[in-house]
């Protein structure tokens, strides 16, 4: 009888995430069935996406459910099976709980090999943020040279990879940050032309003219609100906004207003479009292919915040949804 | 020596347009030198896009210069030439001034059959309007059977074309027009689903629930404001939008927000896309066997208001603002 520890979704939150949306349990995990496995889980991905999903209740996800633990991606490793497509000691990569143990049939996870990188990476820069960067840069953003691409919340798990790839694409790039120090790593580390830090700066239209004085042609947008107005005012004809979160937006109690002058939509020719990257599956090879090459050729750099212990994980999250973290945001689970 | 009647903008308007932003001019043509031509004007078109061009300083069409003849889509005949394109006779069109003679240096001009149709549908279902409709239906729209498509301004120049063309691809098409005599076309002739009244509606949120059940897959949009955000707000999942123009906020003195919870755009993967039919004249070919086919077989309808005389050019185009033009509007010219 397996002991496990989880987070469960104990109420909705209304505006910012509080301690009390979370509660923590310990449970003891059935026996096996036929075809499931037993997952004790090394890594869990924390991702301002999950905010929507403790409340919307019609987004692309399905809502969390209350009293249930909530889920994310989560490598782990394989501690008995009764699936003859696992073996006791593999390591695992899909959608499980915010636990230290998760009993699962099988279904979407993918095996991992371990020696490819350390076990984190698969949930960032080999995982989904950076295929959500590279899907976003490649098929919506596609910067060229002579362009400006920008990316707003620049070092986040997405934002690294995808200014890292609007820079080898030969563009201008530009970001911004919530903190000096991320915005000194995009540029120094990350090749960023130029970042900004939005905490401290006032006036988002007066830099981006400065930083931007060429106006934009591209913009992978993670942050939306004030940011993205900005940015959309500064929109050069044949505009491309790859639209990826809004996480300004996330606590906001009455929704934010989307940018005045929808008309710039029409008089610059933008296109706007919003994409989840599990829908896009079938190009994960095409992905791999390129961003492993480019990581094995040491052309891309990553940062992560590794926070210890599950026990951690809903502060870490209340953290992310304020900019706590640098880069790719993971809890290491110790089960 | 020629004496033309033409009208020029005698100020920019701030807000609505008025009567005193125009000033009309009898002015003395001077004598035609090598490659030009002089045509006498018999139809003027008068179209929403000229308001941004009005005040706009930074648009996709230059504005209008103060105390120059406004420009626009025109058809007229070749009364003199000393240009070897042209000869006496030939009927041309292209952007003519506002006025009852242009001299021209034949630039962006094509000559027209007279035979094919009436001269004025060549500035209409023959013409840019049409052409319009169907670009943003074939390439961004692109609706289909069993989809919900929704056209505002449906029975405008461009709307009337664009619901015609939704319907023949399959979708269910409801719209919304400014009067109840528009709407009732709408749905007799133009073979709408539904259409509404959006003067008399006061909720747009609860009437498009109830014509459009199953959510709106694609909107052709011409309208903006709070007819858009209603139906930004009913898109269905990888919804898409070909922003064609916002006539109901060019007017405004101060830019209307976009709509709230620009986060749906990621939550239901949509994709805006503005575009100006001028980009894509490429395409004309393609467009003229189409939608020529469709006339030629009666499958299209068409409904236009027709003002006799340029001096009623401006109160016809301060109408058009207002919605109270019947289909496409266009100006008889006695030159």
């Amino acid at each position: 009888m397996t002991q496990a520890l989880q987070v469960v979704l104990a109420k909705r939150p209304v505006g910012d995430v509080t301690d009390d949306c979370f509660r923590a349990e310990t449970v003891t995990l059935p026996a096996l069935t036929d075809g499931q496995i037993l997952i004790r889980q090394r890594f869990l991905s924390l991702d301002p996406y999950m905010r929507p999903r403790m409340t919307e209740l019609r987004s692309y996800t399905p809502p969390f459910e209350l009293d249930k633990p909530l889920t994310g991606g989560s490598v782990g490793e394989v501690v008995e099976s009764r699936n003859e497509r696992f073996a006791k000691g593999d390591i695992v990569m899909g959608l499980l709980n915010w636990a230290t143990h998760t009993v699962h049939d099988g279904k979407g996870l993918r095996k991992i090999d371990p020696s490819i990188a350390p076990l984190s990476a698969h949930l960032g820069i080999l995982g989904m943020p950076s295929f959500t960067a590279w899907y976003g840069m490649k098929h919506i953003c596609k910067p060229k040279a002579g362009e400006t691409a920008f990316v707003s919340a620049a070092t986040g798990a997405v934002g690294q990879v995808a200014g890292q790839l609007a820079k080898l694409a030969g563009a201008r790039v530009v970001g911004c940050a919530g903190d000096e120090d991320k915005c000194v790593w995009a540029v120094r580390e990350a090749g960023y032309d130029a970042c900004f830090n939005h905490r401290t700066e006032r006036d988002y239209g007066a830099v981006l003219d400065k930083l931007c004085p060429q106006g934009i042609d591209s913009d992978f947008e993670n942050v939306g609100g004030r940011i993205f107005h900005a940015v959309f005012a500064r929109l050069n004809n044949f505009g491309r906004v790859a639209f990826c979160g809004a996480i300004s937006e996330y606590q906001d109690k009455e929704p934010m207003a989307g940018p005045p002058k929808m008309f710039t939509i029409v008089q610059r020719r933008l296109t706007i479009q919003g994409f989840i990257v599990s829908d896009h599956v079938a190009l994960m090879g095409d992905f791999v292919n390129e961003v492993g090459g480019l990581l094995k050729a040491g052309k891309l750099k990553s940062r992560e915040t590794v926070v210890d212990g599950l026990a951690k994980a809903p502060q870490a999250f209340m953290g992310l949804l304020k900019g706590q973290n640098f880069g790719k945001l993971v809890v290491k689970i110790d089960g």
